[in-house]
């Protein structure tokens, strides 16, 4: 598939930082069609209105979108690539604004959340919630008042024509989105990010039994196959059942992880391979 | 520790999930100390503001809340108890407003997310974001205007004297969110909620080698204690190594579990022990 004969769906606006997750995975020729929720995002490509997606998984602070995967699973996709986008904030105005005079800032209530430094070391600014981050930009370079700011991504900023008043203005640096690149089983799609290493993604479930994960892992140590991420997830409606997320670094064509995944596939009550994909994380 | 003599902090307003979280663990005789972020709701405690806190650690469909571990295991605090809030979303407005005349609905972003199906249904009505739910009840009962309302929990439309226009608008009604009762290590709060079984968290950090999760998880085969929840967590900085929070069923003074601690020891980098609690969970 050619880049720029490809249209992959993100939720938010131009300039989220979803956005620059699609930059990172497939380069800037793609069409970008913007979704106002996952759900539309989803339906996006089911419909074949766009031939994937890119949809945010987990992030460093506020741990694993399950949302996300639940869509996952219930759409089919399979997952393609994979990147890491970290998070930084900005304080973003209309040209010739200068901080000392903005006096109102807007943006998403997580994004103003992760910025409270700033809040407490500007207390004459008021922080105002707005729907997302790069809406925001938008709105305050319309108006184009001089004592109004918004807090999103640098992208924001160049999209809109704003000018950052103050960069990385978040509470913690180590703040960082994983993203994953969603399509169709037959899809021929391929990340730009040069390769290190593979890696594939699988959501188990296993009967409640005690012990009953460590032989599960015990598949992949038998083959000393390295995991790179396990999350247990409580069933509703099911107590005391559980699905597991597990990430292992290998291709599920190599053998010894297919073996891997076919001893798996004995003792768990259900198992989804959710794609092998090439990572240079 | 006698429950009237007992203050505690909780972020966000009074009417906030977390304050019912509050009520559960504790019961309806405690002294409240509403903050207005997780830090400050970690301060209080450590400052004697409060005796103890009870905070938000993850949700069914958003995950764990990776921030409030980090607070956790820096605060030095330990776990007292749990309990689970099932988030139920609810129009809420002034005596006398119908749903037929309501123009604006407020709240904060991520609830007016989780009811878009509402939205969809009501395409009229326009969805204003605002910092938290219960604040959004108090700001639309101060103004009392007869096309106005706020998504918030039933326990916000009581404590402002609002009406409840329209029940459990979540698109998701398996929405729950955990909490953990916190306190220091020499504290003697217990939760009133009925016990069924006692519960011990750990956080672990492990050597990077091939296989080594699943023997740390042979400390627990060993002596058939059962997980109720596992997660990895990337380091920050460091590649390639994580940290693990796991749930065990069973108290840390019985002799296996003592025992599978003492293992675990042996071949962690790191292990803190965050409490043994009684749950109902």
């Amino acid at each position: 598939m050619i880049a720029d004969q490809v249209t992959v769906a993100f939720q938010g606006e131009y300039g989220a930082f979803s956005e620059s997750a699609v930059r990172r995975i497939l380069g800037t020729e793609v069409t970008l069609r913007p979704c106002e929720t996952f759900d539309d995002m989803f339906d996006a490509v089911r419909s074949s209105d766009a031939d994937c997606c890119v949809a945010p998984i987990e992030n460093s602070l506020a741990g694993s979108i399950h949302r996300n995967y639940d869509l996952m699973i219930d759409s089919g996709l399979r997952i393609f690539g994979e990147t890491n986008v970290k998070i930084v904030h900005n304080v973003i105005a209309a040209p010739a604004v200068t901080l000392a005079n903005v006096r109102r800032i807007y943006s998403h209530p997580v994004a103003l959340a992760q910025c409270l430094r700033f809040f407490r070391a500007n207390p004459d600014i008021e922080a105002i919630p707005t729907h997302d981050t790069a809406g925001a930009v938008r709105e305050v370079l319309l108006r184009q008042r001089p004592d109004e700011a918004a807090i999103a991504s640098a992208r924001a900023a160049e999209i809109y024509g704003g000018t950052i008043l103050a960069s990385s203005v978040e509470d913690h640096q180590q703040n960082f989105t994983r993203f994953l690149l969603l399509a169709a089983g037959t899809s021929d799609i391929q990340p730009v990010e040069p390769a290190r290493r593979w890696k594939t993604s699988l959501m188990l479930r296993l009967p409640d039994k005690p012990g009953v994960l460590f032989r599960a892992l015990g598949a992949f140590a038998l083959f000393d196959i390295d995991l790179s991420k396990i999350e247990s997830r409580p069933i509703e409606g099911r107590p005391w059942e559980y699905a597991f997320y597990i990430d292992v670094i290998g291709n599920r064509t190599e053998a010894p992880l297919e073996r891997a995944i076919s001893n798996l596939e004995q003792m768990a009550e259900e198992l989804h391979v959710l794609g092998s994909y090439p990572t240079r994380w």
